[in-house]
């Protein structure tokens, strides 16, 4: 097992300091209905117009506490959020266009933060504000990480090493173990040029694909250094088809059907990898009900008053 | 179950493609020997001094199919990598520093590598050559991800949707669940502002720092829209402590303790909150060996040669 940088109270964390970034690009009421509609208590509201923040339009004096630093002219405070964690969310839909701006907020926004022992800043910076990026790297910031639209820089104050959260860690895959009431297995044969020629395999990847409904959770094999140096996770499910007809997806599958169980097993890729071995092994025991394997169940937590699947093996042996 | 982008092949698809990554940075002999390491075929070796790709500092003529959107002066095209799915990796230590020079070479390399029909282009920017992410941007790179160091961009070609991999998708956590020889579990209050006040928890998240060892994966928890609206799975593990001291890292928790097991299980928290219970319920019945879960087994695949954890129930019962 992975050792973790989030846990479950840490998932909360997350949930209630980084829900709220989306948010921001909405409206202030509306943004504030979002907040009450994921349960927040106030201390999760925004701290607009509090403390340390200045409102654009609003008061343009330069605080004391950085005068210093921009002797004889004004600057704007960049807009920002205070988190729960004596953090700082910019504001990605008020930052100034202007390079040279952003430069002068940025540096008097930075300086304030620091007089006022805030801990780790969060820089969103859209995709068209590209040219912002560079400004904000010379000044200090980090990489945090990236999705089309945008980007996620961080700056830690404190002198003790960054205790941010990481960017997510895992790729999640799917594997389908689909077989019909007459014990055929729906096999594929793939496209992707890094499996192996001529082997009959469980669909895996884009299993919403697949019109079947989810009984089990069987097995799960856990690797490491895969994607972008990242780690993966493949969780191999039992489900059962909900139609016999077979719809290929030709960029990726080269061929699909109805296999019979024991052609299935007995192809020699099978007999020889440890690994696939024992994942059809589980799987056949799993329909035979030999084998439990997780099943989900939708719970509500008290800690966000949110509902989410817990996978577990409903069936307890007797004392 | 989530659906996902990635799935056995595909996890193999990224090894293979991105494991590469990595190793552009290296001597071309080191990088072989990684390649060889790692056991992947020749038709994974890079490709550069072949097809399209020009190196730096050899021929600076410029290629007949593009010469016409530079005419009258030589660009160099950016050194690249083949990929296997007519993809192009572009060496990220051979990226010309000046701004012009990448802007035109990245232009007429956009230009060859769309007459040659390639279609996913992986463009990775470190961390000191910023200046050049606003001009790959405004060609029509899309942030793919980033992480402290670098920002890794991507170009689709094709007309049809991109089919390239998404960045990871979920933070993994992990809560462990430790009970000693006294039927004490380890029990812990956080400082994390979300957890609830006086509530005693499992220990969850920088699981390392417990010194255990694991016996058994007992439930997992998958939520999705947490950190940075990306999904989340915490698993839940029974440990065996290894030592009965305790050491706490006060930066997250204010206190932890050894505490019976009846008066953790009688917490009102517990009583009250249907995850929690559920949970609670799972790792006694587990101790009790009243319940299996999933044991970890390291098995190699042939797909990759490589080995990794599988996580079932190993527990067969009887047909």
């Amino acid at each position: 097992m992975t050792a973790a940088i989030t846990g479950w109270q840490c998932s909360l964390y997350h949930c209630r300091q980084y829900a709220r970034m989306p948010e921001i690009s909405l409206t202030k009421s509306c943004h504030v209905q979002r907040y009450l509609s994921r349960g927040l208590n106030s201390s999760s509201s925004p701290s607009v117009g509090h403390g340390y923040v200045r409102r654009r339009g609003g008061n343009h004096a330069v605080s004391p506490d950085v005068s210093s630093l921009s002797p004889g002219f004004a600057v704007e405070f960049l807009e920002a959020f205070d988190d729960e964690y004596d953090g700082v969310i910019v504001d990605p839909n008020k930052l100034p266009s202007s390079a040279n701006a952003f430069a002068s907020s940025l540096r008097v926004s930075l300086s304030s933060w620091k007089l006022k022992g805030r801990k780790g800043i969060w820089l969103k910076i859209l995709l068209e504000q590209v040219d912002l990026v560079p400004i904000a790297i010379k000044e200090g910031f980090q990489y945090h990480h990236a999705e089309p639209g945008y980007v996620m820089l961080t700056y830690w104050i404190p002198d003790y090493p960054c205790m941010l959260p990481t960017s997510p860690s895992h790729q999640i895959g799917v594997g389908g173990f689909v077989m019909n009431d007459k014990r055929e297995v729906l096999a594929v044969k793939e496209k992707c040029p890094c499996s192996c020629p001529n082997v009959w395999k469980m669909p895996t990847g884009y299993i919403n694909k697949v019109d079947t409904s989810f009984l089990k959770m069987v097995a799960f094999r856990h690797a490491h250094m895969l994607a972008f140096d990242k780690s993966d996770i493949l969780f191999v499910c039992m489900l059962t088809p909900l139609s016999y007809e077979i719809a290929i997806d030709d960029k990726e599958i080269q061929a699909a059907m109805w296999m019979p169980l024991h052609e299935f097993v007995g192809q020699p890729f099978y007999e020889e990898d440890q690994m696939s071995r024992k994942v059809i092994d589980a799987c056949v025991a799993a329909h035979e009900d030999r084998y439990n394997g997780f099943v989900a169940h939708q719970l509500t937590s008290k800690l966000d008053g949110q509902s989410s699947h817990l996978y577990y093996d409903d069936v307890l042996h007797p004392n």
